[in-house]
């Protein structure tokens, strides 16, 4: 897509600091890191989100994480690694083409703050109904 | 594996709102919810992490997520969902059975806590020392 960055990188446009590619996908650092690896997945093909990405992209995306994550533990050996993906302006995605988060935490490093909530008990009735409304919806 | 509560709800053992299943994996409502439609997707098959699942289940969970994708979207049409995955006690995983959280927001939600963060430049030096020092352990 013409004016997509992460479509210029996959074309040598745009600089990156690449650390792993194949046929469909391209893995590089985020030079805004949340943390010391932060690292970040793309389909070479662009797609903005998990809907208009096809479902072979996904699994090319997934398998290059699990081997990255392999790497980073054989690298530095972090303590967990969190992976995140944003589709849409309203969970605040802000390069519109698909890409899977992958952020290490080593042991020193400060806590991620994406991965911490507060547990608040849903209300079964509401769960039950929509538990409903989505398997009708399939 | 016999003390894993996501085992025991995939041999029926502990009851969940299930919203889909195949013969690798298990969708159902997350119990805590952070937002409408929070789901947690699971491979069948035991493994706690990344390093531990097999690529055929990550990819097969990375398929139902977006067959839930779409059946959400067409339900209640969100105005984002953000997947978010957990490996390891350093990233505050809590049930050491891999899980696919998949978090939906729509318009009149609260902003999800887990998808801003401060952007904080990388030092060029520190990034092109990483990304040798990855490529290396490939």
């Amino acid at each position: 897509m013409e004016s997509c960055v992460f479509c210029k990188i996959v074309k040598g446009e745009i600089p990156c600091y690449e650390v792993y590619q194949d046929e469909r996908v391209l893995a590089f650092l985020d030079i805004n890191p949340v943390s010391y690896g932060h690292t970040l997945i793309i389909p070479k093909r662009h797609g903005a989100n998990i809907w208009e990405v096809a479902e072979e992209d996904l699994k090319a995306v997934i398998s290059a994480a699990k081997k990255l994550a392999e790497v980073i533990r054989k690298a530095f050996n972090p303590s967990g690694i969190a992976f995140l993906q944003l589709n849409g302006r309203g969970v605040n995605q802000v390069v519109m083409h698909y890409h899977l988060h992958l952020i290490p935490r080593r042991d020193q490093d400060p806590p991620l703050p994406m991965v911490e909530w507060e547990l608040r008990k849903g209300d079964p009735e509401r769960l039950m109904a929509l538990q409903k409304e989505l398997k009708s919806a399939f």
